[in-house]
């Protein structure tokens, strides 16, 4: 048994609140386990300059963890003047993950900002940051079709992530920080609706794996990411993102 | 009647939430309004530079919105690589404010870090950050109480802080946004639990204010201060930060 | 008696050099004691992006102070890379308070940037600053009447500011550095010519204090103010900047 | 057939020059195709601060490319004055796959630095950035054991790594940049010399990759990185890393 | 005898690989002895915006030395997000020393960059990089000519440069490593192919020097800087950089 | 004639004045026409890093001006961020020509910072702030003395520093700034009061000069700086600065 008591193959307990920033076009307060991120997605009607008169649209992310979102504090990043490479190298993959669902085309000549802010970290904050995001931008989207600027939410798959790992020998769904804090490996996979990879992530710093641990590992977080999926669902509720049922 | 329906020197509605976050040593959501801040107070075994060896601790603090605080994404500090002239000029007040109220020899070589992260702005953003980490300070300093590394808690008076402002001709407590957007005088006041003056800002920069106003404008402050720090006081419950009554 | 044998309610001996930099549109060197500051008021015909298209000009401010304008060496701010938030919040209240006095409209669009620069330091260098750039601001809206660029100073009342400060139990004016630097109350005050308030921050880091204490610290820095407007009239002699009388 | 009348499953020519920096304690110009890339080790008698007195040593890695390294000019980062999201990913996954085969703990308290700057880049920087890293590493190491420092080369397997990805719906080993700039889906992989995994990122920004072919993905960049490893050894000549053979 | 078994005023043997970088516009890889200097000319169809418009062009340059080009490792300045004075100073020189011979206005608007990197440093790495930058210049220059942009090569004289200095009391040529620091006087000169100087640059730290030194020095770097010429011109070729005769 | 009347080997008008900010350790307002730097000298009781347990001093310095030193205001380097390249160049020129009159091992442990700030700009300020910082010097040594810190001013010659040009066609002394902005040729030169060349600096960007015009400007320049130190010799008055006689 797992030190919460799951399983090795359960997601943690997920809560998805929507609407939880007034100001912004789509918030989402994300809890997976004792993480929790706040996405909000921002619509802005511009692009950046490498788009400009593309016909397309772009999506972006940040990403940044309270300084006492961790058992010890971080120093501000804005007060060192600089982001890590770490917190470079999340808003990256979140905001490429979360362009693989997008039809930047029937998006138009628009700007989606994500914003994940982790105001409680343990483990897996970057794949809680996708999952969330796709909410978020859902409804950023929403509120795009009924200002009527676009006709049909321009998504074109669900996307969700989580990470699996190998602790002591075992292969772990949803690792939370102590676990992943002695995982000899630690792989974060995004998967699509459909079944999809749009990215895998594998390290194996202090013990390189194997072929079969490597599949076993693969395996089980598409699992996971097929139950963030269905939550997903049921927390956007009636709003029907995919034009055609799935 | 103003926007939200409040008497001329009503405060917003303002709730308390302690142990908001898991890790940090006292951690408090404030919510002032539509204005809600997380404020989590580090301790920290050390003391800076300028301290070393003088048997006295410190108080510190700062300050950030999340990108989607307010109405308009405003652009991560940390991307920016530097904290705005206002980001910095809040949290010295915050730090300045606390410590005013901290007997720092019996705080001993140690230091606490008051972080202050704005996830919904709606104006009083700097008052609502002071009110709300003096509670956090307090869980924390009773922390260190329970971890026996001090005997009393060593504050010396509660504190909190209001804004109050020429809105239209008319003296008004607790500025929301679009009243302080509005306001031809635009005045802080921290106020501590005795009723002495910590901090008064005062600014009429569109419009120098006459000395009647000044004196109207403190004195709303100060009633609003006094229901502050009854807030707090039921906040804190059992816990009685003072060894003697006030 | 005061360390340099001044009265409690007796400013500093005040020396107010125009046209100190000759290619400065406006330039003063202000002394008072032992504080020297080289305003400078440059006439620039552009406004910042906000302001574009507005009808409306702005006043801007920036301060620094020379490394060796103090008792020990500070660091240059350009070597650090960054002004310190005590440079910020400075400049910040500069710009400010000249704005309070600038009829913008009718500066029309164009940015009046205010240089202060402190060559030597004795206390009281933002307040000198703030008398002295308003005398240099006179100076360079004097030159665009002369260009014909427009009709008349649009400047609407004098303005000048001091210090006062509850230093050993008594209440004194204008303090230099050894006052200063035991304060226990510390208030700066920036007043127009009618008498009103543009700004007042007071602040009782170490010793919060009384609402009577606090009246007469405003009382005292009343009067001080009033000396310095008479100081900065003589000082423009025949510059006429109000077009109707004070 | 390919633009350079590759077959798909077919490398491009490798060349490895040791001892390229008549400085630096290991020094490798590694040539895939046309990129190029000068890695050189370097070793500090020195460890970072959080592996002080811990007894281990460390490796890390710095990856940069020169301005023209590319067909257009990249604005150079020491002028920008800060390091790119990429330049951060790209390095901290070089540093992270070298200390995978090393045992840290017989290197002792000391760093290696590998320094990978690309000269001339044609696709694939990354992966022989970490193939040639590892000869440079070997040759600063077999330095070690000369000068008595250490008894054997403290490395534990051979590693490389190289690119595939899904290219007009065809899988191809190894992409030059034309292909890497139309791929689909683009994996990087880094393998031991046993046939353990370090590393696997594969990303389908613009279209999610079903399993099937990343399985096809994952197979084919396995034999390109055991070519590439047999190519390392003969560049190695003489030198034997691994005290017992594979 | 010097310690490379060179004659006082004897050069190190200089070699000039053109074509060095496949994507550059002109490309050179210099090696003076052991010092080794890759130089990319790029033809930016821009200008800088205080020439825009002017009918002129601009060439500029930038300056930098790979970590390990030294004995000890330098901070990557990339790394620590500032160039240094140094090589700030070295990047200003090359420029300036190549704006001499280019005839701006023949260049029409259009930036050329020189980028000088230093793959391998012995002494003398800011002279080679100028002799090396003139052939890379020289070659971009002749690209445009080809595309028709241009009708002539707008280079009006040949230029290269060289380090003299005083070692032990004897005036050496062209200072490696080992000499440079040991010499009480440095000097630094750019000449034409006619004999004109561009730039003089000598300093005596630690050693001011006497007039006759000073004429003694200025006549053998004369000397070096006519061998180096010849170099440049065989090594150019076929290329005929000057539309008349030298 | 000149435009100011000057002879073509005639300095300006220089005034030094002595002990101009009170906190300095040395302090001098040097007027060369209308230039005007601010020099201070400050003794610091500690050495750079590279200098610790070497038994020797360490002496260097600081440039800056003013934004409104000039006929256009220069954006101010510390709300830049940085410092240009020109300030750096020129800083370390100021320092390098200071350390070369000091025994550095005479000085002892300590550090001397000089900072030239100029307030009023017209040419030539990085040769005045050498001039002045010379003087300033000279009294923070004195200053040493008069503490029984050391013996003797441990400066082994007089140093000062002039420009020459080439203008129009004419060789003329201590350029001022339309003098300099027309120059073909710059020359700046600093020099012992034994005569010895510490430092020559001499670029013809738009125009590469003959050996003959280098020799005359060099004439020029020896003669100017002749007159410089004996200005500097009336305004040290009483302070012998050098043990022997000159």
């Amino acid at each position: 048994m797992r030190i919460d008591d799951r399983e090795k193959n359960q997601l943690r307990s997920v809560r998805i609140t929507r609407n939880f920033i007034k100001h912004a076009e789509g918030s989402v307060l994300i809890e997976v386990g004792d993480t929790k991120v706040i996405c909000t997605a921002t619509v802005d009607e511009k692009v950046p300059p490498f788009l400009k008169g593309e016909g397309k649209g772009w999506v972006t992310a940040e990403y940044s963890m309270l300084p006492r979102a961790t058992g010890n504090r971080n120093i501000r990043e804005a007060a060192k003047g600089k982001q890590s490479g770490r917190t470079l190298e999340i808003q990256r993959l979140i905001g490429r993950a979360l362009r693989s669902v997008v039809d930047l085309e029937a998006l138009g000549e628009r700007t989606v900002w994500l914003d994940c802010d982790v105001i409680q970290a343990d483990g897996g904050t970057r794949t809680a940051s996708i999952t969330g995001a796709f909410v978020a931008l859902a409804d950023a989207m929403q509120g795009l079709v009924e200002e009527k600027k676009i006709k049909t939410i321009p998504i074109v798959d669900y996307l969700a992530a989580t990470s699996v790992g190998l602790v002591d020998g075992e292969i772990l769904l949803d690792l939370a920080f102590v676990e992943d804090s002695s995982a000899a490996v630690d792989m974060n996979i995004v998967i699509t609706g459909k079944g999809n990879i749009v990215e895998v992530q594998g390290t194996g710093e202090e013990n390189p794996f194997s072929e079969e641990e490597f599949l076993q590992l693969y395996k089980l977080a598409k699992e996971g990411v097929k139950e963030l999926i269905n939550i997903q669902k049921e927390a956007l509720g009636e709003l029907k993102i995919l034009s055609k049922g799935e």
